[in-house]
């Protein structure tokens, strides 16, 4: 437990159902004046009318909107650089990111390198953004990665087979609408692999090296909320209950890797990732139980905290017992979530192992975290559990 | 419980024992050149030679400072107008406000004076500050009021007997610096009546009409960190352990405030302060107790949450019977912290009761925000009991 510690956040959180519908009303949060604005989005969030809302909230203040809608899913350096491009030669006050992880972190980085003299290649090759962006105003619609409230923006590295994060203070938004009603329509496999994500999160979180009394208390709410609703959001996606729960959930995770970071689970999903195009959720939920098991004996007295926060029962149980029913309770969950556990429905192979573990093993901005360091060999053991 | 909720803080936090030694480094997290700071405190600061350590590294950064050293505890508008005269003509970067709550609210009203055209008399008025003030930073000296992280200001105003509180979310700093080793000094009867301020602001919060998920869980884990410190920081005060608890504490009471405000216990201690100069948290801990319980009914589901957090034996209890343990325990509390419960000792008498009343009347802003509504018959009645 560190004593030593640091916490930042998004400016302003509007929570609530149908807060989206009130967006136009907190604008002056933002910025005094704004005349135009770049809604960045997924065509999932069009298709649910959720775009036309925020369009016309805005002309109705007199806003000019420009809308993008072609992010894909966990965004290449390409795809956003040709967003860009589109975008280069035209002016903004706002830019508003509304959709899943992938939509908020293109968000960040279009907000920067609005701002600044950088391509997002500068900035993998270590360059610090040195200018404010533009004010953005970020609006999650999958209840996962807590990218609204992180200052980082994960990139995929196609050529490199990996993702990679940037991280800059500027990525931090003005303003974040945590709205419950826009996850409703989320499909099952995508409320499973983002809930995972969430999970992940406040789970490496609490274990990780740089874990402190502030982001253990994020982290732990969060697993208490995540883990009393991601099945009632999984099977019954309209409870407005759980996704709120599952929302504010993974907004605490976003706080708590912030302050803490995330460590081994997400190293050893990025290459997953990068070169085989797992979502990212998925790759932290088949990875979660393999790499506690490896940590174990050195986070049992953590896991004891974390059983209990999952609402495990403590009954007459060893805290080794206590610590093996929380991998068990994950295990259980990726089965009843219907998360795959075969690296192979992927087409990975034996052979693809030792790259794998490889490119892993350049993450260490998040391996330093892990409280067990990894060989290059324990890696791969890792990997091969779920080559079965 | 509401599910509509809104929540901003500090910028930036940075938590730690000796981490106002390390202020310098961080200064481009609040601006990107800084050539002359203002640094506000109290006398008690300056003997203890905390603004000598505060001067010495910022010189070595190049950047001219200059002090203040009058900030009166719990500071009238003539003390804040007086201090502002004295710098009127004088350029910032940067405000540092280094002390107890008196300090940290009257550098915020003097950064946001410096770059407004109002005077407090307008802000009081209900002029709302329209621009951003100077960039602050905000370091607490005492563990209670959380006004580090609050968009409040509180001052006296002695012609209406009275304080008065003063709202903008351009009061939030751009940074805060979290040092248990400046509360370390801090004489029993301040670490008493501050930490009981701060104790009021989590349980105010937490049965407030605005309570809500997020301030929830900050008014939770604030009640927790100073049950558990709250003795250890007053009859050892030098227990680091205890002292950074009851700092946390503090800012989490704060940031739970932020979110749902405080109610009548506040509504009721501001003419105390006002007419009699009863410290703000002296004249909190004596109303708590009785406010509580005249709130009991509506509350008591509440408070068992609170005992649990307290850590009071929850077996085989009803909830009644929790919530009046709670009460009690606070009482116990105020007694070992030898926390005066006589109003008499500071001169009030029962002639006064009925102004004192008339006055608390005034403060919707916080009398909204409790569970029950209170009469002015009501109101005098809690007065009474602490005149016996
Ligand atoms: N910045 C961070 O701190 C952080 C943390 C973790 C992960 N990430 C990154 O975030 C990305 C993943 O984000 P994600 O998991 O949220 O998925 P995503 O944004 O890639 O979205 C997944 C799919 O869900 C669809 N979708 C989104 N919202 C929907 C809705 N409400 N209804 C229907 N469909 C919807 C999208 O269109 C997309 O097809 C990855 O690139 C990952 O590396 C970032
Ligand atoms: N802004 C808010 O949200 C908020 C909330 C609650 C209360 N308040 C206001 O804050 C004021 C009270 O602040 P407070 O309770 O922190 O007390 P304070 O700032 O008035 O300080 C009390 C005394 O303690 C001394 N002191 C402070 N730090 C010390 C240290 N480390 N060592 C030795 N002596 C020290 C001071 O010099 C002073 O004499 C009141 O005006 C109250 O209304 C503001
Ligand atoms: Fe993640
Ligand atoms: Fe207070």
């Amino acid at each position: 437990m560190n004593h030593f510690y640091q916490f930042f956040t998004a400016n302003h959180i509007i929570s609530g159902a149908h807060s989206l519908d009130q967006l136009s009303e907190h604008l002056h949060l933002v910025k005094r004046k704004i005349d135009s604005a770049l809604i960045v989005a997924q065509p999932a969030l069009q298709r649910l009318g959720f775009i036309d809302t925020l369009e016309k909230q805005l002309s109705e203040k007199g806003i000019k909107t420009f809308t993008i809608n072609h992010v894909m899913p966990e965004p290449t350096i390409q795809n956003i650089e040709d967003i860009y491009q589109d975008i280069a030669d035209k002016e903004f006050d706002l830019l508003i990111g509304i959709g899943g992880g992938s939509v908020l972190d293109a968000t960040k980085l279009l907000s920067v390198l609005k701002t600044n003299d950088y391509s997002i290649r500068d900035l993998l090759g270590g360059n610090q953004i040195e200018k404010e962006g533009i004010p953005t105003i970020l609006i999650p619609s999958t209840s996962g990665t807590g990218s609204e409230v992180t200052p980082n923006s994960i990139v995929t590295v196609p050529e490199e087979e990996l993702k990679v994060g940037i991280v800059s203070k500027y990525f931090l938004p003005k303003l974040v609408i945590l709205d419950p009603m826009l996850t409703i329509s989320l499909p099952k496999s995508i409320t499973a692999a983002t809930g995972m994500d969430a999970f992940t999160h406040s789970l490496e979180s609490y274990i990780s090296n740089k874990a402190n009394p502030m982001s253990d208390m994020f982290a732990l709410e969060s697993i208490r909320l995540i883990s009393s609703s991601i099945l009632e959001a999984y099977h019954h996606g309209s409870s407005i209950e759980a996704r709120e729960k599952m929302l504010l959930g993974s907004m605490y995770g976003g706080m708590a890797l912030t302050s803490a970071g995330t460590a081994a689970v997400h190293a050893l999903a990025y290459p997953l990732g990068g070169k085989f195009n797992i979502p990212h959720g998925v790759a932290n939920s088949m990875l979660l139980p393999h790499v506690m098991a490896f940590n174990m004996d050195v986070i049992t007295e953590k896991l004891v905290e974390v059983s209990k926060a999952m609402g495990i029962d403590q009954a007459e149980e060893s805290p080794e017992k206590l610590a093996e029913k929380v991998i068990e309770q994950i295990a259980e969950w990726t089965k009843e979530l219907n998360i795959p556990q075969n690296l192979k429905e992927y087409g990975v192979d034996e052979q693809d192992i030792p790259h794998l573990a490889e490119s892993a093993l350049k993450v260490t901005r998040l391996l330093n975290n892990n409280p067990k360091s990894l060989t290059i060999d324990q890696m791969e053991k890792i990997y091969r559990i779920l080559l079965p």
